[in-house]
C-alpha cells in the first residue's frame, strides 16, 4: 500500500501527540512528563516556539494520524560571514511507523527547508548514548565534526 | 594592575574588532572576510541578531578595548518538559589577552545570564580541531555527552 506522508506547522491540537512520542523513548522517558492534561511548560513552550519566526515545530502525518515530529531553529550568526543555520532538534518517529524511512524523510524535509530559508549548515547534536542515531545522521550525510557539550543550569 | 572587564550588548560599531577576532584564528582565517568595510552580510547578520530577542551578540570589553566576544541564543522547546535552553556559539578572544582568563569568563557570564533567563540546559559545540577547546569546556563544568553534527548546504 501506498502511503503519503505529509508535513506540516504543528498545531496545539498536536502537542499530547508530539509529547506521547517524545516521552515513548528510552531517553525521553526520564525527562517527559505524558499525562492529561499536559503540563502547562508544555503549551508555553508551544506558544513560544509558534511565536517566533525563527522556529518551526514540524509533524508529519499519516492521514490525521501525527506520526513523527522535529523542531527547526533558525539563527543568524556572525561567523561564516554572517551566515544563518539550520538546528533540528527533538527528532522522533511513532513507534507505529519505525524502521519505514519516516525519520530520513523527516530529516530530509528540514534540509530542503533550511536551503529554502538561505541556510548555508544545518546542524544538530545527538546523545553518545544513542550510536543508532549518529550513524542514521551520517547516513544522510552529516559528519560528526564538533562535540557537542551540555551543562545542567 | 588589577583590569576590569565589563560586558555589554555589542553595537554596530563594535563588529570590526568582533570580525577582526573571528578572523585571527586557524579555523575562522578560511572562512571570515575581515576587510574595510566590512561585507554586507556582516552589517545584514548584525541586524538579524539585534533585533531578535532571543539571539543576544556580547562583547567583552576592557575600557574602549573590545577583547571578547560570544553570541548567546536562547530557545524555547518541547523537549524536557518545554523547557528553554542557551546556545553558545562564535566565542572569542582577543589575541592581546590569550591566557588570562578572559574566555572563562566570558562562559560563566554566559552561564549566568543563562540562568536568570530561565534556562535549564546551556550548551554549545566544539570543533574536533579544537582538542584544546574541549579541556577548556570541561573544565568549566561542560560534560562531552553529544555528537555534534553538520551538514553544509
Amino acid at each position: 500500500m501506498e502511503r503519503e506522508i505529509k508535513f506540516r506547522t504543528a498545531t496545539e491540537k498536536d502537542l499530547e501527540s508530539i509529547v506521547a512520542m517524545l516521552a515513548d523513548d528510552f531517553l525521553g522517558s526520564k525527562r517527559e512528563r505524558y499525562e492529561h492534561p499536559l503540563p502547562t511548560s508544555y503549551i508555553k513552550a508551544f506558544e513560544a516556539i509558534t511565536s517566533d519566526p525563527n522556529n518551526e515545530l514540524v509533524v508529519a502525518c499519516i492521514g490525521n494520524e501525527v506520526i513523527g515530529v522535529q523542531q527547526i531553529t533558525f539563527t543568524p550568526y556572525i561567523t561564516h560571514q554572517g551566515g544563518w543555520r539550520a538546528t533540528i532538534e527533538g527528532v522522533r518517529t511513532s513507534a507505529s511507523v519505525r524502521g519505514q524511512g519516516v525519520g530520513t524523510e523527516l530529516i530530509k524535509w528540514a534540509i530542503q527547508h533550511a536551503k529554502e530559508r538561505g541556510c548555508h549548515l544545518i546542524q544538530l547534536t545527538t546523545d553518545k548514548q544513542r550510536p543508532d542515531a549518529l550513524r542514521f545522521y551520517e547516513r544522510i550525510g552529516f559528519k560528526a565534526t564538533h562535540e557537542g557539550l551540555k551543562l545542567k543550569l
